[in-house]
């Protein structure tokens, strides 16, 4: 069986019809001007109003998108869901998508839920990867879906909150496709996030010790991606290969600070994407232990400046729909990605999207994707027509 | 790089050194006597002790397994968890297990946690598989563990608890190896047995609802693997062609009843492994709709009965620890299959194993493995002595 570019072949995405300004925000929490729109960089946050929630997302874009490509629910042959939104303690979300496929008979779908933090989307992605790769794959689709809605007890996380569902099809000969040999991942046991409150929605959350984790999974990561091309390739690894990096995004400050750590790891590492006027900047640094670097506002600054006109090639396109949502949890990264395939499909044949998907508690995965324009309806344009977004955000109601 | 027979390299187990006996639970109960011991088939119920938990159960059983087969935790590649047991919303229980690999320095271990009810052990299981047949396995080896400790409220399902933690190693040319190609899963939303009360450990459960759905599953399982089987080898397929059948046991009178749910479903078929006595005394059944079959006393008495012969040699092999520790969740499955390994090791080269697995909710899938004696430490003697089940049993603490 044809079984090369495994990938993504199709997307689709909802999120609430609701959303709040982040500059009402402010004025609401009665916190300064600027706190959250510059702060953490947002824009919106969208929010499930009380008829909506995870499954419900889930069921509304899976629908969609076998509609919107026309696939036969019977082509599908596998079915994964990633979330950290717990309804049920024993019952899976997957379990409630099968309505969708009973209804043709096909009920021989294989996966159930991944979950760890906002990282379970990409435990279900790399599955259902694996299994179209694997000896067991019987010509179907796979289909992955995230669904979350980011919900915080009030005090300075709560702009942080947001929500969203997004499916994939996953299947050979994809537009988007794994690079398989090139991912690395870090894993640790770390409480910087947690929902130990079973009976609450909301997360336990130290922001400090979460944002210096995100930087050590994204460099520990990024070593290790860096070191696997290297040995395949046989040429060194920098930013300048890949042609958008795109983050989880938690809040779009962060991303703004993870790619100036790729720069200044790129810097560490001598790599010929940093110019010498930056190497000169960066010097003053360059004997900063690890931790050091990470406290170190002055490093922070200057990198973020240094790798400024390169986060707004590579990394600006992917920031649109989180920016103007919010945290997705497990849906983030793929509406960063979503993002970029919507404002960029014309230009996006050929080129390398290398992603870093981020859960707390820890687990962490850096992976790319090459992209060809495909075959309708598997086409970048057909996904990114099908996306739609500037008509979901513009038909979005608006609290202030 | 070498990819044949990929499968279960080792096994080990874990349970709690502390049980209680269903006599003694009947009488305290103020149960009628043979209520847990014949009408649930079972022996003894093993529990956690307040020191006890699904995250130290599986930190054990993983230290153990690494340790007996002597493996360096840096040739572990993939770690996945499946697991029922909530004691956190969003922190994974493989990032505890982190801990045991973060002292070699190795944090590229991919896998998060797969969830739904008593089927995740089975999720994590078939993930970590295809991981070692796709196009991004480095060589190194997968991990499974399957941890749960099953709690009910007082009533009629108190009996059927249990806990336990499995650990399996994952890789090519493994004693226990899969065949692929015959793999059906059933999958459906059912309300059967759920857990919607998060501040509490126990399950809703409509036990009759459960059990019509399990031998549902079954059936539909059995008719695709055959099916599937029958496409591809071009022979009719029935028990006579599975040396043991090991089934999920709740309570080991389920896995009685489905192991003559089998047997009947041969009759249908009409296959030779049903015998003429046989045939004769299921005819009036034919008829039942499938709905009047799982109601029909008579049809579970009389297929019982017929296929008695048969359960003794292809089941009552595997009932060992499910009888003696009860409802491990996740992990029953697997305990189910240990049991076989321990007790008939020494002629399983050559066989094949047809196992299946049931979470409510529901997720369901049948598969099967083709066994053999393996090289040492992989070996399925050295299994067997690691597992060291006898030992384990005799050294409990039983409470009466």
């Amino acid at each position: 069986m044809e079984c090369k570019d495994v990938g993504i072949l199709a997307m689709d995405m909802y999120f609430p019809p609701t959303c709040v300004q982040q500059e009402a925000l402010e004025v609401h929490d009665g916190a300064s001007k600027g706190k959250y729109t510059i702060g953490l960089g947002q824009d919106c946050m969208a929010f499930c109003s009380e008829v909506e929630d995870v499954i419900s997302m889930s069921l509304t874009v899976v629908k969609s998108l076998l509609e919107k490509y026309h696939i036969d629910p019977k082509l599908i042959g596998r079915l994964e869901v990633g979330s950290e939104t717990v309804i049920d303690k024993s019952k899976s979300i997957k379990t409630w998508l099968m309505q969708i496929f009973e209804e043709s008979g096909n009920t021989d779908i294989e996966g159930v839920d991944s979950s760890n933090a906002c990282y379970g989307g990409t435990a279900a992605l790399l599955n259902c990867v694996n299994w179209v790769e694997s000896r067991c794959w019987d010509g179907r689709y796979g289909l992955v879906v995230c669904t979350d809605s980011a919900v915080y007890a009030e005090g300075p996380a709560r702009p942080t909150g947001g929500a969203a569902a997004i499916a994939m099809l996953i299947g050979p000969n994809a537009p988007i496709s794994f690079e398989s040999k090139y991912r690395a991942s870090h894993m640790a046991h770390v409480y910087d996030f947690y929902k130990p409150d079973l009976a609450s929605e909301y997360p336990v959350v130290d922001g400090k010790l979460s944002q210096t984790c995100y930087l050590m999974a994204l460099d520990s990561c990024y070593r290790q991606y860096c070191a696997k091309y290297e040995k395949l390739v046989g040429e060194q690894f920098s930013i300048s290969d890949a042609d958008y990096c795109v983050f989880h995004s938690p809040y779009n400050k962060l991303v703004q600070k993870s790619f100036a750590r790729l720069y200044f790891n790129d810097f560490m590492r001598n790599c010929s994407s940093v110019d010498n006027d930056a190497k000169e900047k960066l010097q003053p640094f360059a004997n900063l232990t690890s931790e050091e670097s990470y406290q170190s506002r002055d490093l922070e600054k200057g990198s973020q400046q240094l790798a400024k006109h390169l986060y707004d090639i590579k990394v600006q396109p992917s920031t649109l729909l989180p920016k103007q949502i919010g945290n997705m949890y497990t849906a983030s990264l793929y509406a960063a990605l979503a993002s970029v395939i919507y404002n960029k499909h014309a230009s996006l044949s050929g080129q390398r999207i290398v992603m870093f998907s981020y859960g707390s508690g820890l687990t962490s995965t850096m992976f790319s994707f090459k992209l060809n324009e495909g075959q309708h309806p598997f086409s970048l344009t057909n996904i990114a027509s099908v996306l739609d977004v500037t008509a979901k955000l513009e038909s979005r109601h608006v609290e202030s």
